[in-house]
Order: C-alpha cells, then sequence, then structure tokens
C-alpha cells in the first residue's frame, strides 16, 4: 500500500481521521491529570507571575504537566510585535488565550500571569474553551501595597507620566466579578497562596485517582 | 512571613528566581524524553498533517508529550486574523515559529505541519531556537501527485483562479537546502515514512533511555 492510498482512505471514509489519533482525553489519562487553565489576573506587583511559578514549582513536584505563560516568554517572542495601545493590549490577551487553549489541548496545566485588567478580554478567553477549563485566579493586593512593592520600578515612572495607560495609575483594572478564586496576594504568605489554588484544583478533580 | 516579603526577597537576591523554578531540563526528565520541534515542510496534499499526526500516535505509545500545530488549531484560532497575503503569511510563519518555541520549553515534541513555502520563513524559525532543537523534515512529493490527490479541491480552485498565490501554482515552493530529513510521501508508504521520522529522533538521542 503507497502512501497514497492511505492518506486518501481515511480523510474519504472518515474526514477527522487524522484529528482523532491523539485526544486531550488521551494525553490526560498519559498524564494522571486533566488540563485546565489557572488565570492570574491583577494588578502589576500583585504577586501573579511568582504565585503561578510557585504553584507551577508545586504541582511539577506532584509529576504534573505544567507551563506558565508570562511577559518573559511572551512579550519578547510570540508578541513582540505588539506594543501598549488599547488595540495591543486586546490582541495581546486575546493570542495569550489562543496559545492556552492550544496547550489545553496538549494535556498541559496552563498558568498565565498577565494583569488582564479588562472583564471582555477575560470574557473572551474564559469563552474560548469549554466550561470548567478556565480558572479566573485574582491577586488581589491592594494598589498601595504593589506600589510600595513595586519591583520593576514601573510605578514610579508611571506615576512621573514616563509610562502611558499604566494599570492602576492612568489606566483602570476591573475586578473580576464571579472569579473562581481570590488569594489576597497583599496580605497572606506565598504558601498560604499556593495552597489555595492547589485546593481549587482538588476540588475540580483536575488529579485523577 | 508575608507575602509581600516572601515575594520581594527572592527577587532582590536573585533576578531570575521564577525562571529557575521548572526549567526545560526538569520537564525532560519528568517525561523521559527531549523536547524539540519537527518541522513538516512541503507542498499541500504532500502529507504533511497525515504524517505529522501519524509520528504523533507512535510517540504517543511510547508515552512521549506531543503536540501537533497544523492549520486545524492554528488558522481559526491565534492566527484567524491572517490572510494570505505575503505579510500575513510570513506572520503566520512567525507566530507558529514562537509558538513552537513555547511548547519546545514546556518538553513538549511538538510537530508543526505547514507549507512553510519560504526559506528565509523557515530559517527565522530555526534561528528562534538553540541549535539541534529544530528539525526541518521535507515532505517531498511532486507537484503532480499532489495535485492529483488535490484531498480539498484546492489545486482546482487555484487552477481556476480562484485563489491567488497557492503555492506550487502561482507562488513558488522553496525547496530546502539541508533539511534534517527528507520523506518522499510522494512514493513510500505512511509507515515507512513514520519510521523514518523515528529513527531521526532516535539518533538524535531524543528518548532518555
Amino acid at each position: 500500500m503507497n502512501l497514497k492510498t492511505n492518506l486518501a482512505e481515511p480523510k474519504s471514509t472518515n474526514g477527522v481521521w487524522h484529528h482523532a489519533s491523539v485526544s486531550r482525553e488521551r494525553r490526560e489519562t498519559l498524564n494522571q491529570h486533566k488540563s485546565v487553565i489557572l488565570w492570574f489576573t491583577g494588578l502589576s506587583g500583585s504577586g501573579k507571575s511568582t504565585l503561578a511559578h510557585a504553584v507551577e514549582e508545586e504541582l511539577h513536584q506532584r509529576k504534573c504537566r505544567t507551563y506558565v505563560l508570562d511577559g518573559d516568554n511572551v512579550r519578547h517572542g510570540l508578541n513582540g510585535d505588539l506594543g501598549f495601545s488599547e488595540s495591543d493590549r486586546k490582541e495581546n490577551i486575546r493570542r495569550i488565550g489562543n496559545v492556552s487553549k492550544l496547550f489545553l489541548d496538549a494535556g498541559t496545566i496552563v498558568l498565565t500571569a498577565f494583569i488582564s485588567p479588562f472583564k471582555t478580554d477575560r470574557e473572551i478567553v474564559r469563552n474560548l474553551v469549554p466550561h470548567g477549563d478556565f480558572l479566573e485566579i485574582f491577586c488581589n493586593a491592594s494598589l498601595s501595597v504593589c506600589e510600595q512593592r513595586d519591583t520593576k520600578g514601573m510605578y514610579k515612572k508611571a506615576r512621573k507620566g514616563l509610562i502611558k495607560n499604566f494599570t492602576g495609575i492612568s489606566s483602570p483594572y476591573e475586578d473580576p466579578d464571579k472569579p473562581e478564586l481570590v488569594v489576597n496576594t497583599g496580605e497572606n504568605s506565598l504558601s498560604e497562596c499556593v495552597n489555595q489554588v492547589i485546593a481549587l484544583l482538588e476540588e475540580r478533580g483536575i488529579f485523577i485517582q
């Protein structure tokens, strides 16, 4: 049998032949956990990226397949062509949402750490994936706490007017109405916050067995 | 210790604290295989997607973590805003390259199945990742074989002038100069081609142990 026949047959008898081969479900069975998007949202300095990486560490030790998307690996690569205008920020989140969807399909627990200040953008991502696969985690820390930390010196620059559209200073942050989880990253310890996220995953049946 | 201290400490003593947590190497150890990009390139109808999915099936049975990027999961999502102009096709490949890089970092064997007709675009992707992590696989089938198959009826439309810039008809396909592998998808069976790809992965030490 040559390739031509081999290729043509499944397609002609079943249009989705090549989709069916390795499904999300088969990957989840292999991984011994379900895949899910953990969407961390909150002000700059609220601890999104640190918390996401700390949760990932815990999950990796449990032999879960994970990946963190954050400014470090997205802004200079995939979204290197985007600036900080309203439309670019929207496009930034749209692409991150779609990449998260690919990782979800790949069986990965994907953790995203972006300010993502607008409800509508977060809702767009939520609606990209099946119900229950998008868990919105609100990293709740007051502006004053975040500004006091100012780990990257961004708030100082924003106060001086050197950065336009800076969330919390010159652009709004819209609190989630019904996030799956609120972590008080301004008050609680990192390990407490990690435990809260892990408890959510247990409650949602992410770990198989 | 509150989160603020907890978050601030590692950052102030070590700027890359949160990057260090789960590395590509740790994921590869967990997976028992290295990650790599298998970049299938060739004419429409040359069997890229079918071969990529068949290789994935074989790898999944070997308990590898894999993901196929192809038109089905990329064109309607991440790259749904792109058309088929020269600049859009370039941007299409650029984004796919960057998403592949993320999957590579996540420890996954990522298989891409796009015509990707231009050498320069493929070289851009090759140069995005460390040497040896991009394996170019040329799905070599003659235009006449591909056109005879015409599984999607695209060649017929292109010949009628209904599709502009159609590779092989009204736009060039640039053969790779030094692909890591050439598979004769126009002549050999699917299983022969799969075996060739698996042999390449063995030769490259992708499977740990």
